[in-house]
């Protein structure tokens, strides 16, 4: 590790602890991968690497809780197909997804992610040590689980195959700092008890995230109605599974009563609003999780569904959907979808303790965002600017453990012109096989 | 004006014209201010100024069918306020709008326009000859039309004042080739029958649009509704005021009946989605309206409003919503969302004839979008990659009848580092005011 300190000096600081402090004219100061000094401006030792952030704005690295990186090189395509999930999607992968599709996949997304100043992302795909290896080559930190599915999947010729992918996989990771391994049963309509249950055992017994798509589909309710008169959160709670390591992506179609059993059993969630408003899914009530103090992150769900992986480009999404929703321009003042966007998708994947805000002792995940550009300006308040003005491309600088990912606006963990090489190379072959889909 | 020829090649051409061809490794060739060649990469003179696109998407410029972009200075205050119209904006601008806070402001707002790709606006405030004055001076087209209110205005002592200032304002401008003049009574909630009448004799008189506020508060619905038993768009028909000039703004909440006069009033529509769903407004009915053909465009209201001035942000919050609220995922693909920011955006401003679509004849309005950017690759699908992938900072060179205005992601039509100067230069002035309202 890098034996000086950095200096961040010329920052106004979202630090979104909990107080919600903010600092302008503020300056931070981190050595190795954890910070030592947030506050105002002071003297310091000349001989530390120095950032000057020329008034940017300086918050934590922002957390994407749900996506499937590895579908990027497939972004584009089939975006307003009906029923894409079981006629495009699953085919596609049956006979595309390999481990280099999902090694290149994995490394152009989080560099986009990256980019887009997101420093944690919770992925569920296959061939997950493949995402794994790019997250770590690159120096994010990442959330990765393993999927496991009844039907012969890309990585298992057998149904359940990522079971034993999971169990070696978990073994491979889980002393790694910047890697968690976890499990993912994609969904109840596409997994059996007995394979849910087994993924939960491998979550209890490392105590490791669990992730699924749950109350996604109108399909998957009426189905879990018509069988056993449950709801997918019903129907999951009587299985036994729910617990704190659960986190549950989507969430949308649920009722009081599952919103009880989601708060006694502090299962998580990730609200990944823009790609269930353009897959016409619903809009999952996170206000009402809220008020029962579940914890809520974002995410942007894979690249055909949203299809950037930025969660900037989340938060306006957010906030407008809801006040729409809701019919009160009130609502989900900007702080709070901010908080959502940092510590709170901390919380959802169990790393509170080490990201989601800008305080001693924490990693220096970190994110600047530059005000120089037009949409920047004028600042009356930060908050609003980063989620109603800001964009993607106004990341300056990302800070990963401690490492500078990005800088001026670039790509500086890895050869960007070298992935984007790869990930063109797939065209040719998805190109062929989707246009007999 | 230039007398050489301008060649763009190396670029995928989204025409927007009647077919919406897309012409891949396309050139274009204009001459002073229009298009003279669109087609397949050809032999040139070598006497010409040359654009290489470098596989870029060339598109027609962007239009904004309603703004206010003089309020620019306020962007960012008091976003989640209640009521914040009456409690906030209007005292906010009694206070602070002058002439040099205006035009400040629409140089600055302009600046961000062009940098996002829009080429033509169609702005509604007071003092509207300085908007004018900054557009002519940035090169931007623009509809610009002075509002018209039956209170103390900024430009005007007197209620209707703007009536004898837009009459001067029409003499003025009516000529111009890049200027368009017309009048914008606020609303019906703010102007009398004998406000809106003498706007409207104007717009009759020089045929020059006449914009306003429509069917946007639930207040002003209930009013009409209650005090004579009609819509907002049922009174202005009733008034003999609607016709092909008219562009109405928002139009959200409309019936059956009121759809079919727009229909056949010709009236047109400014749908602003960002605004409306960040107001907690509603959805203005655009499936329906385009069920009966009326004329719709893209608008991003003011900067307090939602609160960037691009029109590539509101593209897939347009798709996203509309498909959302229908439970429909196949409604609304790109392309019709593409045809809506361009050519119908051309249309619902009366300048169908010289803009909104790539064809010979028409002007040189255009927009290169970079390929090259993380969030642009891979592409199936062109539509799909602006309206769901692309963001303002992928525009990478703009034209504006003829004339580069953003070259390499800059502003080359005025001094940007000045614009932004004198914007910051308004901000200790507007927070002393807005601490206190």
């Amino acid at each position: 590790m890098n034996s000086k300190a950095t200096v961040i000096k010329n920052v106004n600081i979202l630090t979104m602890n909990q107080n919600k402090d903010i600092i302008e004219n503020g300056m931070l100061i981190y050595k190795d991968d954890k910070i030592i000094y947030v506050g105002c401006e002071k003297e310091f030792d000349e001989d530390v690497n120095l950032i000057d952030g020329e008034d940017a704005i300086l918050m934590p690295g922002m957390i994407n809780c749900h996506t499937h990186a590895s579908m990027i090189p497939f972004r584009s395509l089939a975006d307003d197909y009906k029923d894409r999930l079981k006629r495009y999607l699953f085919p596609l992968e049956q006979k595309l997804v390999d481990k280099e599709l999902t090694y290149i996949g994995a490394k152009y997304a989080i560099s986009e992610m990256l980019l887009g100043g997101v420093t944690t992302f919770c992925d569920m795909y296959y061939f997950e040590d493949e995402v794994a290896k790019a997250a770590k080559e690159l120096n994010m930190r990442g959330i990765v689980c393993e999927t496991v599915v009844d039907f012969k999947a890309p990585d298992s010729e057998k149904p359940y195959g990522g079971i034993d992918y999971a169990k070696d996989f978990i073994k491979k990771w889980k002393d790694d700092d910047l890697i968690t391994p976890g499990v993912a049963p994609h969904a109840i309509y596409t997994n059996s008890d007995e394979s849910l249950k087994l993924a939960y055992n491998l979550s209890k017994e490392y105590n490791i995230p669990f992730t699924m798509h749950v109350a996604e589909m109108d399909y998957e309710v009426s189905m879990y109605k018509e069988k056993y008169n449950l709801t997918p959160i019903g129907y999951l709670d009587k299985l036994g599974i729910l617990d704190h390591n659960f986190i549950s992506a989507h969430t949308i179609l649920v009722n009081d009563e599952d919103i009880n059993i989601l708060k006694e059993k502090k299962v998580k969630v990730s609200h990944n609003i823009s790609a269930n408003s353009k897959g016409a899914k619903g809009v999952c009530p996170i206000l009402k999780m809220k008020e029962n103090n579940i914890d809520i992150g974002l995410g942007t769900d894979g690249p055909m569904s949203s299809n950037t992986l930025d969660i900037i480009s989340q938060m306006s999404q957010v906030g407008k959907i809801h006040k729409l929703f809701n019919n009160d321009r009130t609502l989900l003042p900007s702080d709070e979808i901010v908080e959502m966007a940092t510590m709170g998708g901390a919380r959802v994947l169990g790393l509170e303790k080490k990201v989601g805000s800008i305080e001693v002792g924490k990693k220096a995940d970190l994110v600047l965002i530059e005000t120089k550009s037009v949409n920047m300006q004028p600042i009356y308040d930060y908050y609003a600017t980063i989620v109603y003005s800001s964009n993607p491309s106004n990341v300056h600088t990302v800070i990963v453990d401690g490492k500078i990912v990005v800088r001026n606006k670039e790509l500086v963990s890895g050869d960007f012109s070298k992935i984007r090489k790869d990930l063109l190379g797939l065209k040719d072959k998805i190109n062929e096989v989707a246009k007999n889909l």
